[in-house]
């Protein structure tokens, strides 16, 4: 190993670093100074991935956890071949750039998840292993078999999501993931040993990872660190290393003034001089394009060689084929509306499960999971046993009660590719979950979040647990489409919609108790709304549970010669993509308006406007069965009714 | 002490749970059956509350994390002496009952904290911990000077929240904080081991913390487990008593089947038939009553006699006196207008720091703190340092990167009496401690929280840390007051608002970027909204930094002879209680409406109507200096006059 040429990578990374932020006036450089050794061993002597094949299947998955440090990741990809330019490095943090503040999902450009809300990237990378697992299982070494390396910092370690995501790593023996720990004593405000004096390799040895201790600037030291966690196969790797931010800064290294902010041209020209740089701004060195280009010359031809595998093997083997296919490229799905006896209630949460297992075997790149409660949240693939450490071909994932983790694990399986993942717990919990559900929405991965037990109707277990403001405030998640679906067909429906939906997550929300099924024939969830019953006097927006409801009520009232039409609103954020006169038509031009939702009203102004009547509940539940909840807070089809009544003059 | 009669009271807690369970038809057996054990020897041998007395400011204060458990709780309430009434107990979560399926915060039946959510107790207790050591500080040995006791679930441990409040708890050296941890080795889905096979003794000594095992059914190791964490001083004490769930249950004990469904009849005839106990359900040895009065003599004894010392106090020191009901009862606040230079364009986070050192020293009870981020957030009370194992008079916490534990915590503070707590992070790291904003606010604990870089102006970092659904969001969560103040006026009147709230939280949405201090005087914050720009043609509604784009416009359309009413509307909480001639006066009758502000427009229709101007950003922001982000996302005082032109017709 030529340390000459490895020595000048690191340099050229630093100095890329400070100049993007001096330039930027904004950013962290003090992260990729002190990494920038880790990250030239990691990406020149052992990352597998393929410039030009940026998605590449079998590639070594690479997660910045701690996205402040994304200049480290934008100089890594352009030194490397990806298409990220010195332009683009230029604009860093402008309006347009591809060089975000904060490392946004770009698989084209070789990143590989949105980061920068902490500990986010930690628990997806836990994801991302999860799915290699399982992939290797199904397809075998030949065409998945990778690791998932990460970079991860102080800040990581100490949120919550991470620590939840580590135990499980530990619990799962995800030998193939390999964390490296940027020990570099400094937070945003000051010294780390200000808040945070724990042993974190006790820690994670305790979780049941192989932990190292080294010191980040001894490249041959982490490389030799490296190759231990890949010669260990079932336990998770932390390495610490330990390293300076702002490393070679005179005045700024080891202090908290590397961490958020620009060095300021004097020290910059220090940091150079110290390192005898005579360049201008943004200058790379020849030679460091060719030490990477050279470096990586082998995984560019794993990465041919496994291409040319692949072909072989798919076009020799129909079955394989259509398996990949299935996993890589499923085709649009139409499901069923499940059946049941005429009559009947039956909890949407039941019905989600029996649509899940009717599309099991035909969409077998679904893994399903939940929070604890896979027997409440139906959330079973029954033809299936539980993913472990001893079974990677299962497809339930018990992620104990760790939410904040499974909703970055779903992400991270889902955005590893060959898979679509879902997870449950109550609704309530949702705000456990929410950093990870945001990011996925952000991100525009298609997870599937199945949240059940979605109102007061949830009964005994009281307020704690009865979700009021959770579907409204899942609402205001750009991105994010929430689905409350209220009979079998809407079920279905939604679970189409989700399966289907490529560009962004879905919130399935579900009832504990039961519900009328509804009309057998589809219902068109896809557009968001549609009339569930005619009528001419006024109209009542219902969804969920209250659907039900709102018809019981239609049927009071046109004992009472008053017509009202039902529309069923599913989903919000499909209805308003709607063209107006779809709309209008649905809604009626001067019909009185009301809404019934068991929960609170606030948005449904936005539908029903705000001289408009909303039904709902806009306080914390109690505990109580739920039929006596439904008479005290007012959803019988009677007390609607009577509430409806004032709409007719 | 006297075995017969204390295994009497352990197998009264058990037959009074599981009897409540079987009536109520639902609720959660096992857990109170395993824990009675424990539950029994530390309320008779240690707890020091008086429930004739159950806000006695020095009493030790009990976490029931594993809420579920809720059983146990009201036994232990109702044989203490607490006024829950066996009726209470019969009516166990049914509609008006005190008896709720999860406790619910009632001081005065002493039930310390609402719990069930995991992970939640278990930080909340560290919040109450540091509230002691503070207060203890401040006011003696001889009136303030308690443990916090916990009993905590394996799910409490696996929950994120906990895990960040373990790590600063130890590092804080809360050495009078006691949990014990009922490890029952099952989940309400199967065993634990399914999903946890970390060790967590040694992942809580990671963290600093003391750690025993024992045998929690044998009543003397637990004892002596907590005598020595009673002698332990700056370790927090973690108890793993292992214990058998559904102790006692011959077909149920040790199983899921025992976790959250009724015994059944028969079962508990055997169980009954186990113990020996021949009584119909309810039934309580009149013994029993007699053991616990006796247990709690000493302890009802040394609360009159701390009500002698500090009455004693009070009246000899003017000073104490008065601090202690600065303290205990502070008087509501008015707080003045931070005064600027004319013309001055200031952050609302400064204006906020402004403002929290202005009110410090008047109000000693408030205490700060910051995820990591004080100086970005503005949160130093500047007259003090940085609370600390070695320092507890200061008054700023710092929690590290930990938002969810420090959600819990500062609830934990402000619900242990005696201290005012608020705590900053980011506004779009609300979605990380949401779990705990909830919490607070259904118990209706006074938490503040400072949220600041409010929208997509705080620029830069881009997508991931811009805010544009939180606001929305958190206006969805019954209870929880959001302000958005858009000038020094009303940026002392939140802070106003909130301080003088006592019966729910106030969350605090403050810029990065400078705004217009605006008019000098005070702002009515307090009614929610008011016209700040008088306007006869339309009205425009704005919060927080688009009062002054909204203003900016109205002088533009002003010279154009279309006068523009602005309503500045910093809190919709407060504006949605005012009477209906209030909420006309300012929006007027028949005006045109619109609404200005930086984020998602959901929920602004219940303002303005369906058909009204909603002026928002329904999309993720992007990274870029603000001034850009203002010009394309049409944040700019002439692009809000472009949009608002329509409304003139």
């Amino acid at each position: 190993m030529d340390k000459d040429i490895e020595q000048l990578a690191v340099d050229t990374i630093r100095t890329l670093s400070i100049d993007a932020v001096q330039k930027a006036n904004s950013g962290h450089p003090g992260a990729p100074m002190g990494m920038a050794d880790m990250a030239v061993v990691l990406w020149s002597r052992f990352l597998r991935v393929d410039p030009k094949n940026p998605t590449w299947e079998n590639r070594d998955r690479f997660v910045l956890s701690a996205g402040h440090a994304s200049m480290l990741l934008y100089s890594l990809l352009h030194l490397s071949g990806f298409p990220i330019t010195i332009e683009d490095i230029k604009q860093f943090r402008q309006w347009g750039s591809v060089t975000a503040g904060h490392p946004e999902l770009d698989l084209p450009l070789g990143i590989e998840l949105t980061t920068g809300p902490l500990g986010q990237g930690f628990a997806t990378g836990v994801g991302m292993a999860i799915a290699e697992t399982h992939l290797n299982d199904r397809f075998g070494n030949e065409l998945i078999d990778h690791h998932t390396y990460g970079f991860v910092s102080d800040g990581d370690l100490m949120e919550g999501v991470a620590s939840e995501a580590a135990s499980l790593a530990g619990h799962l023996e995800l030998g193939k993931l390999i964390y490296l720990y940027d020990d570099n004593g400094i937070t945003l405000v000051g010294p780390t040993h200000w808040t945070f004096s724990e042993d974190p390799g006790k820690r994670f040895a305790a979780y049941g990872w192989h932990t190292l201790t080294v010191d980040g600037h001894d490249r041959e030291a982490v490389a030799e660190a490296i190759s231990e966690g890949l010669n260990e196969s079932s336990r998770p790797t932390l390495i610490s290393c330990k390293t300076h931010i702002g490393y070679g800064s005179p005045s700024k290294q080891d202090t908290a003034a590397a961490h958020g902010s620009p060095l300021g041209a004097e020290e910059i020209e220090l940091v150079k001089q110290g390192m005898g740089w005579e360049h201008d701004p943004f200058h790379v060195p020849g030679e460091v394009y060719t030490f990477f280009t050279k470096a990586l010359d082998d995984r560019r031809q794993e990465a041919s060689e496994w291409e040319r595998v692949l072909e072989m093997r798919l076009s020799s083997d129909t079955d394989l084929a259509a398996a990949w296919r299935k996993h890589f490229d499923p085709a649009p799905i139409a499901l069923a509306v499940p059946e049941y006896d005429e009559g009947a209630k039956v909890a949407t949460r039941a019905m989600s499960g029996a649509v899940i297992n009717a599309f099991s075997d035909e969409r077998p790149d679904v893994i399903g999971g939940s929070a604890d409660l896979a027997s409440s949240n139906n959330t079973l693939i029954k033809s299936s046993g539980n993913f472990s450490a001893t079974d990677r071909s299962a497809r339930n994932i018990r992620y104990g009660v760790r939410e904040h983790a499974m909703g970055a694990i779903v992400n991270g399986i889902t955005v590893h590719g060959g898979l679509r993942a879902y997870g449950g717990t109550f609704l309530t919990f949702a705000d456990y979950m929410r950093g990870a559900v945001r990011l996925g929405a952000l991100m525009g991965v298609p997870s599937i979040w199945v949240f059940t037990h979605d109102s007061i109707f949830l009964g005994e277990d009281g307020p704690t647990h009865q979700s009021v403001e959770h579907v409204s405030s899942l609402r205001a998640i750009p991105g994010l489409w929430v689905v409350r679906p209220g009979s079998a067909a809407e079920v279905a429906g939604a679970w189409e919609l989700a399966l289907n939906r490529t560009d962004g997550p879905t919130a399935l929300i579900l009832t504990r108790q039961g519900v009328p099924i509804g009309d057998p024939g589809p219902a068109p969830v896809d557009k968001g709304a549609y009339i569930a019953r005619e009528g001419s006097d006024a109209v009542v927006v219902a969804t969920g549970s209250e659907l039900g409801t709102a018809l019981g009520a239609a049927d009071i009232l046109a004992a009472e010669g008053k017509s009202v039409r039902v529309v069923s609103m599913p989903c919000v954020e499909a209805f308003r993509l709607q063209d107006a006169t779809y709309q209008a038509e649905v809604l009626g031009r001067d019909l009185p308006r009301a809404s019934v939702e068991a929960g609170v009203t606030y948005g449904w102004g936005d539908i029903i406007g705000s001289d408009g009547l909303a039904i709902g509940i806009d306080r914390y539940g109690a505990s109580a069965p739920a039929g006596v909840l439904a008479d005290e807070f007012g959803f019988t089809p009677e007390k609607i009714a009577d509430k409806l009544r004032p709409l007719f003059g």
